[in-house]
């Protein structure tokens, strides 16, 4: 594989403050008026040639109507256009959604001169009020003529909500010697404002692959990426993950799992979503660290994930990391009623490289050595439960002072 | 059953700052030395006959090494001393802490000249630290000639944490016409500090019951109160309540399940674990409101309970209760991943009266009417999923800025 990372280490290729769209995409964000600040709030992007859409939803049984679309939509298999508004999640919206959301799709299929069962629609914002329609179809008419290969900064803006920062990331891989380009926008603010919907990501690629081989890399790499990270423990209405493949960059027969180089295209995929996913992360309301939380040696990758989880999402941790404080007691505690499958006087913890916990008690390491490791904007939190050969990882951050206050008021 | 309340509306036995205790229970709490403070740290309970012994635990697969002398205890199915430290949790100890708990009992024994698998012994307070032994020796002498039937309010002082108040309840009840006393004092702040164990309660009465009926109903009576309370979803290494029955006042026969007087007493052991139970609650650290989360119509009580506590434990729901805002989507989107059944379209809510959600859509509700039920100190958010009939009740209180400042600091 050779996997160039565009839009950091490398100067990108549309200037500072472009995205790296890869052939045959455009996208555009305007402000459409559904958000009070007048911020940008509609996006869209289009693939001139019909693509292979795969999608992965969010497994929350109270879904928002444009989730329902898309996972019609994908059936079909096909996608030309992702029209996303932020501002309103039409969730909990009733069929007054569902009829909501089938029109923002006819009035993007009506301007693009496009099949309706080619748009995909996605919402992000305040759950329980109707969409602005009005706003939403004189939106659609003013976006289309900004379409444009250069446009994809301004769709990641557009789908912002409590975000502080765009979140994008490109990498391009050689399949068959020819260079093609994955692409990924994303909006997520990590630590979520109460009743803004979570996650959504757009990745695209110029590469041809068959609709079962883009479904299941997509899968694997959502579980890697965006399954691995935790804030809250709060989990949307609306979190969506599309990835749009259009062939322009060939190869000549689709790409699938029996293909040589298909490796290197999971490998650019993963990447991609992984960064967003970070991205996400280190965009937390209030948030200052990234915490990445590994543990080894469970009965099973299921019980290490139990463990993982339940360290990530437990808000005494997370507020002693902001203390910056060195109670690993809290941490054996949480792992304790996790369900995973524990044997307290096995258990090994490490911050970074300081070894605090032996055998389940005091490793004897200095709290000062623990609270210096933890002080820090990043740090591995590692934990040995001795038993099997289980293996997981999470990134989360820690709970401020300033997260409950944004969220409070 | 005639169930008189005698701490709260009725003029206390002892007077005011007095504790009523069973017949043949005395109880001390000093100070130790234990917590740097310099507050009241070791708590001593004495059933001068010996009692019959019931116990629930944490369940948690990393508990303390007293919670663990006090599980093989019950086995004997006698107790004569509850001995409790409070500053050190004795948990994740290893062999020192199992050794300490023993010696701890076994200095109680040796003051009290009674059997040391009578004695029961409980810590609560940092993890990972030795127990200061030296400290805990000498209290133990210093506390036996304290002993009093005025001693239960020093003992509810002696076991606090982080608690602001003791927490005690006294309920008299009937049994073959003669009065029985059943009492019991509790710690546990709610939200915890990090590194704090969680709750312990401590029940007397003087009633004659046999140990197996003791038992199934300690059990019952705790899953109605302690395990219906939430606050921020952690389970303390060293939770423990204890259920002495000393038979002190009768009746000459052992009191059973086949007794009719037997649902008397276990109303009376239930009020006093609810009252208990809502207590710490209302002692959680920042928080103002207590907040009783009801679900209905669930397809089993189990659905109904997982519903109820995703709500009760969803940061971001507790954060908007602290704002008082009317945040109903965060209320759907938080059952919709709680593993529970539920058909969006089914739900109803409400604020007390208002009802805020119809069918799954807001039921037209003006936000200002739902935000002044959230605003009152306590309410009641009610949840019909209209698909069965399970139902579930948890309580539980919102999350301030105060009370991530006091964990993070």
């Amino acid at each position: 594989m050779n996997s160039e990372m565009i839009n950091k280490n490398t100067p990108p290729l549309l200037g500072a403050d472009m995205i790296t769209l890869p052939q045959g995409f455009r996208a555009a964000g305007i402000a459409a008026g559904i958000k009070a600040s007048g911020a940008k709030d509609l996006a869209m992007i289009v693939s001139d040639p019909p693509s292979t859409i795969a999608g992965v939803f969010t497994s929350n049984r109270v879904c928002a109507a444009p989730v329902k679309w898309c996972r019609a939509g994908l059936e079909g298999g096909k996608a030309q256009a992702v029209v996303t508004n932020s501002g309103n999640a039409n969730a909990c919206t009733g069929e007054q959604g569902m009829r909501d959301a089938a029109q923002m799709a006819q009035w993007t299929a009506d301007q693009l001169e496009v099949p309706v069962d080619h748009v995909f629609v996605c919402s992000t914002g305040s759950i329980g009020f109707p969409l602005p329609m009005d706003k939403i179809e004189s939106g659609i008419q003013q976006i289309v003529p900004e379409l444009s290969p250069a446009g994809g900064k301004a769709a990641a803006e557009a789908i912002m909500t409590t975000d502080l920062h765009t979140k994008h990331w490109t990498v391009k891989v050689e399949i068959e010697g020819q260079p093609v380009v994955v692409s990924g926008i994303a909006k997520g603010a990590g630590m979520i404002e109460p009743n803004m919907a979570t996650m959504l990501a757009f990745c695209m690629t110029d590469a041809e692959i068959t609709q079962s081989a883009l479904q299941a890399a997509l899968h694997d790499a959502v579980n890697q990426s965006f399954n691995r990270i935790t804030v809250d423990g709060d989990q949307s209405t609306n979190d969506t993950v599309l990835l749009l493949a259009n062939g322009t960059a060939g190869p000549a027969h689709p790409l699938d799992e029996s293909h040589p180089d298909w490796s290197a295209f999971v490998a650019a995929l993963k990447e991609v979503t992984l960064q967003l996913a970070l991205k996400i992360v280190d965009d937390g309301e209030g948030s200052n660290k990234r915490i990445t939380v590994r543990v080894e040696g469970a009965a099973s990758d299921a019980d290490a994930d139990r463990a993982a989880r339940a360290i990530a999402n437990s808000f005494l941790v997370k507020t002693s990391w902001a203390g910056a404080h060195a109670i690993w007691g809290r941490v054996m505690e949480t792992m304790g009623y996790s369900g995973a499958e524990i044997d307290e006087d096995r258990v090994d913890i490490w911050y970074d490289q300081i070894h605090a916990v032996n055998d389940g008690i005091s490793a004897g390491a200095e709290r000062s050595e623990i609270e210096a490791v933890i002080a820090q904007p990043r740090f591995t939190l590692k934990v040995n439960l001795n038993i099997g050969s289980g293996s997981a990882v999470v990134y989360t951050c820690e709970i401020t002072e300033e997260y409950v206050r944004i969220n409070v008021e």
